[in-house]
């Protein structure tokens, strides 16, 4: 395989070249930008809400909102890559930034987080934003679809993430009781609250619906005893995943399922899914939710992890496309199908977005410190954009545009639940 | 002020007087059930969804849904009351119930969790339910009803709830961090609670929307050192609140408005509402939300402490025209416009229904207690529908028909959070 074919920057050429026939010349070293050209700029920095956030141009003319002091720089290195900003800032910001177009020093984390703030003022569902994202349509959830999603992602190369992540390969939300600990304990921590509020017993049966690496399907046989079905669709990670279980003894009480979770079958006293949710998509939640009742026990629980919204909204059109297809994390309204239609409760919603900011940190230094490493395999342009997909998450959950919740449920009526929720935070817990 | 009017169960008439034409002869003593009367009974058993249940008419004779033991007995004392429960059970039941003509013993809780068990099988959405319900639709909840549905509940007179609240008049669900301890207690620790997961602190503003007799109100001032603007629209329980903060020297950090919700001024720290949402009505969310958003500073948060359901729902029609006119808990899905539309982020959700039932068997052991000083204010037809609406409510919680929701909320993106929800277990908490 070609690192062209793997780098999914290059994924879909077509709106790399749609703006490029508008700016008529290419930058030259003496090239001044027109006045039009500027005041567009200040149209497109008002339709982001006014960030204090200054653009040099190539010419070093600098342009900032008016009335706003800014705290830091965007520089725009050609008259193309001006046009294609002013077009669609949300899109063309981490194309062109990918490209090397447009840059931001070592301050990409302070521009990001100014322009996030500024958003926060717009209307999500203002006319000219839901007319560019239907342009930018996500990919439907089919299942044939989900398979083509999850590998374009997941199956970069399990080498890749390995340089980048924890030693036991964590791709979601870590959990740190204290901010001060370590990427590899927290996620631990994690693994551990999950089954903490699922309360795992000993021979329980456990089905986890997308299990990246096996990380928590192991945690769980190991700690808590229980036998697990995991299903992932990607076969990367499953290669791995099966050959960990072999390495540590833990054939017999993980089995991986190379299957979709509507192909989930059997009968389980809990159903635990971790950043899987976010790929699935709303209009399949009621399905999901059918699949659950139909695998749980009568006291069977459950515990879903997933990226979210406060409100219905859309992952920014360029990681929708380019990082994550068929992504679409939900809003807690959304998830609703998922539950009370097939006689389940919702016991507990926690929201931890302020984990994944940190476990995103973590990521980021680690990917920083390892880019040599991974310009062996990915081109530049590869770098950048995952720089900027893992440095926007981050300010993403810092300035609350992304949440992160762990929803606990259980069969209607059951009252084989826990009291309180002190038991999550005693005798070794957090 | 006359008995008879402040008797809710004697509040309309007409849907008493509805059926009994039905039933062309009341019962003689030598009366018999006829056999279309009893197959009408065995299906309206099958409309409930098989309770174990047994029929015992006036005759002696017995009904129960075939195939099923029953675990218990309810007794129908004449045949208008068995043509009501056949034409509308979920309706006729409490009312029959409240006017003796049907009764179960001691066994009423063992009944209604019977009845409430089977009716999980039973589509709330169905025809017959629905034209039902639209039939005894609630009123409205604009401001001139929602004064009038508050006063013909919460004004029924403090000294008869002064009988069975304890004794800082806290008619809302209680907190127990173990089952056993008293009501007092738990009491005091629901309202703990709650300031925790609002992290009060000294000084701050503190707005109450529906303060009842304005334990919260005082518990926040004392305990947490806050001011509290508390609004109330029930005269009787404001005449109280008033003469307790003079009592207790709280009346500068307490003040108390008779106003509507929709009446808040002013700007606060927090936004805490227990047990009102139940009154509001989905429609007004939204509107209730930007109240929150208007009143609430940058870093300010809330708590919303309410009555929900799995999905959308109604109460039993019953308590909904006799008990508690206006009210519609919502699901936590329709809960939503409260939120993210107004810049919310929901922070942490916690499901305590468990503890309903568990408060609801305390107010009814001392409701009971308390029978012959009720029966001083009270004809005995009150006392029968109050002790159903005590008991149905109970086991209500108990089989999952109802949730108690706290869910906290602050601004998107503000990180005066708590790191984790450690804070609220340790340290003297639960």
């Amino acid at each position: 395989m070609s690192v062209e074919n793997r780098n999914p920057a290059n994924a879909s050429p077509r709106a790399q070249n749609i703006f490029e026939e508008m700016s008529t010349s290419q930058t030259t070293p003496n090239g001044h930008a027109l006045a039009i050209e500027r005041r567009l700029l200040r149209r497109a920095l008002e339709q982001l809400g006014h960030p204090p956030l200054c653009f040099v141009l190539w010419d070093g003319s600098k342009v900032s909102p008016p009335g706003v002091a800014p705290e830091c720089e965007l520089h725009v290195r050609d008259r193309g890559a001006l046009w294609r900003l002013i077009s669609y800032p949300e899109y063309q910001f981490p194309e062109m930034y990918a490209q090397g177009r447009v840059g931001s020093g070592d301050d990409l984390e302070h521009v990001l987080d100014v322009v996030q703030r500024a958003r926060r003022n717009i209307d999500p569902n203002g006319l000219k934003w839901r007319l560019l994202s239907a342009f930018f349509r996500p990919r439907s959830g089919s299942m044939a679809s989900a398979r083509e999603n999850i590998h374009s992602h997941y199956d970069v190369g399990n080498d890749f993430y390995k340089l980048w992540l924890d030693e036991q390969m964590v791709y979601t939300c870590a959990y740190f009781p204290t901010p001060e600990i370590a990427l590899e304990e927290a996620q631990i921590a994690k693994m551990d609250l999950v089954c903490r509020k699922l309360r795992l017993r000993p021979g329980e049966r456990v089905v986890e619906a997308g299990c990246g690496w096996g990380a928590l399907a192991f945690h769980m046989a190991r700690n808590f005893g229980v036998k697990v079905r995991a299903f992932n669709i990607s076969k990367a990670q499953l290669a791995l995943a099966r050959e960990r279980a072999v390495r540590e003894g833990l054939q017999d009480a993980v089995e991986f399922v190379e299957a979709d979770y509507r192909e989930i079958s059997g009968t389980y006293d809990a159903f635990v899914s971790v950043g899987m949710l976010e790929h699935v998509g709303p209009q399949h939640y009621r399905e999901l939710g059918q699949i659950m009742d139909r695998c749980l026990s009568d006291d069977g629980r459950g515990l879903i992890h997933t990226i979210g919204f406060d409100r219905p909204g859309r992952l920014n059109a360029w990681i929708e496309r380019r990082i994550f297809p068929g992504a679409r994390p939900p809003s807690l309204g959304e998830m609703m199908p998922l539950f009370g239609p097939n006689g389940f409760s919702i016991l507990d919603v926690e929201n931890i977005r302020q984990h994944y900011a940190l476990t995103l940190r973590h990521w980021l230094e680690r990917f920083n410190a390892a880019q040599d490493e991974v310009l062996e395999m990915f081109d530049p342009e590869f770098v950048r954009a995952w720089r900027f997909y893992l440095v926007s998450s981050q300010t993403a959950f810092t300035t609350g545009h992304l949440q992160l919740f762990q929803v606990l449920f259980a069969r209607k009526g059951c009252n084989e639940i826990p009291w309180t929720r002190a038991h999550l935070y005693r005798d070794g817990g957090f």
